[in-house]
């Protein structure tokens, strides 16, 4: 069977990559500019699942995604990639032989961010520019070759575009993975499988808190903790209506089940939580 | 007697909003171009106080100041600044009456995301360009006159680069406030004075956890909320060390004391937490 899968366009980047890595050729691939873009489609039906990244080991939470699932499009997490992040510097063919000499620093903010210390070292009057993904700051660099521009991507954005990278694994923590999550409107629906894979079970759960007392967050982990529901993430982030108003999302190492996750469930609701389960799944190693 | 204040340049950032609305005539402002070259102009004495953004009602925590603190100038914070944040469109002065024909938008990352609701349904066609600040895109499109370009700034940004306001208040939350945090390399050094504001007192502690496991942090909790010690925050932030490696930066609405929190972090200590005292401090709000 074939599946059509929504990612955060264009070519070639990382949420490209992570889709070529896992899927190889059983899907149709169909890019979007933009994250809201990727979620609308899922949400409407123009595709059978959406992948976008969801939160990256150094530069932390993508808010974007986040806020707009929780805010805008409520889409459930059905699975879940993992992919190690190299970032190479590349630049127009045609500058190759004085790539030292670039006077612009092309990428994604994110990329930029985990490149700080190279960057600052090795290019520390060069000014940065903002793209919408590493992909768009390829494609920008490979169609304007007056431009005196280096660019952060990966090496599928190198071939893509016909770049020529300069320096390779310029980034400044050696461990550096994202996450991408697989969207669905249905909670129950199961991503394409992915023979050679095994997964680990992950539930990630949303909870609202009644008041801003630390009393009741201390509260909200006892009901975790005493049934030894282990955590491997816990994040704020702003409600959007005042400061000091907060959401959590929390990632269980545990599977949905009957019981546990339930009572505890249960228990924050009766503390006057607002609870939601944005899925329970599996995370997928490359 | 004067002061030397460094603050996120250009100028008519939101940054340069805040300085200029708390402190009048009686510092010398000096703009720097990036919020680490501002801190690090704080760190060598280059100014007396730096003054950068810290958090966003909407947007959440400026990761680049937050990790640039922790990871790599350990700056205390001293004082904060908060402040409204009304995002204003304004363009060219040449394009004030085909402004709705615009096909490209300038700004913060930061202030494009609080306006994406009103961008999505006026301009959904347009090209975002991300500027590393309001001020930096609103000097930007001043000097840019044949860019067919919108920017999205503050009030005072449209004065000194001389832009047409074309459309007020297009931020899609009304709660909309910034936290700027006002930095020194010692914790024990005042700011200014502020003739006319009170402050409220605040302390913020960063805590690494020794563990990945949901009962620590669920003890680190327990340590603040026996003692009545009020959090108005708590956030985690990656660790740059791997998926799932998380500090916690909090808030606690009261002033160092010499028992209740030495006491908690002393608790903390002994649980195997790394512990820091970022700042204890007050809290200006315009």
């Amino acid at each position: 069977m074939s599946y059509r899968i929504g990612f955060l366009g264009p070519k070639a980047t990382f949420t490209h990559l992570a889709v070529s890595k896992f899927f190889h050729e059983q899907i149709e691939q169909i890019p979007y500019a933009t994250i809201p873009a990727c979620m609308d489609a899922v949400a409407v039906g123009d595709v059978d699942f959406s992948i976008v990244p969801l939160e990256n080991a150094i530069e932390g939470s993508v808010n974007l995604t986040v806020d707009y699932l929780v805010h805008e499009q409520p889409l459930h997490i059905v699975g879940e990639l993992v992919v190690p992040i190299n970032q190479h510097f590349m630049v127009h063919p045609d500058r190759e032989s004085s790539w030292q000499q670039v006077d612009k620093i092309v990428s994604h903010s994110h990329a930029i961010a985990q490149c700080h210390r190279y960057l600052h070292n090795e290019f520390p009057l060069a000014e940065h520019s903002y793209a919408a993904s590493t992909g768009a700051a390829a494609q920008f660099v490979s169609t304007h070759p007056g431009e005196n521009a280096g660019v952060i991507a990966n090496e599928m954005a190198a071939e893509v575009y016909g770049l020529s990278i300069v320096k390779r694994d310029i980034h400044d923590y050696h461990y550096n993975h994202t996450l991408f999550a697989i969207l669905h409107p249905s909670a129950s629906e199961k991503p394409p499988t992915l023979p050679g894979y095994e997964g680990k079970d992950k539930t990630t759960i949303m909870v609202t808190l009644p008041s801003n007392q630390s009393g009741t967050l201390h509260q909200v982990l006892s009901a975790f903790a005493w049934r030894k529901l282990n955590m491997s993430k816990i994040e704020s982030r702003p409600m959007k209506t005042g400061l000091g108003n907060y959401f959590f999302l929390i990632d269980l190492e545990h599977a949905m089940d009957s019981v546990l996750i339930p009572g505890a469930v249960n228990e924050l609701e009766a503390l006057g939580c607002g609870v939601k389960v944005l899925g329970s799944y599996k995370a997928f190693y490359a």
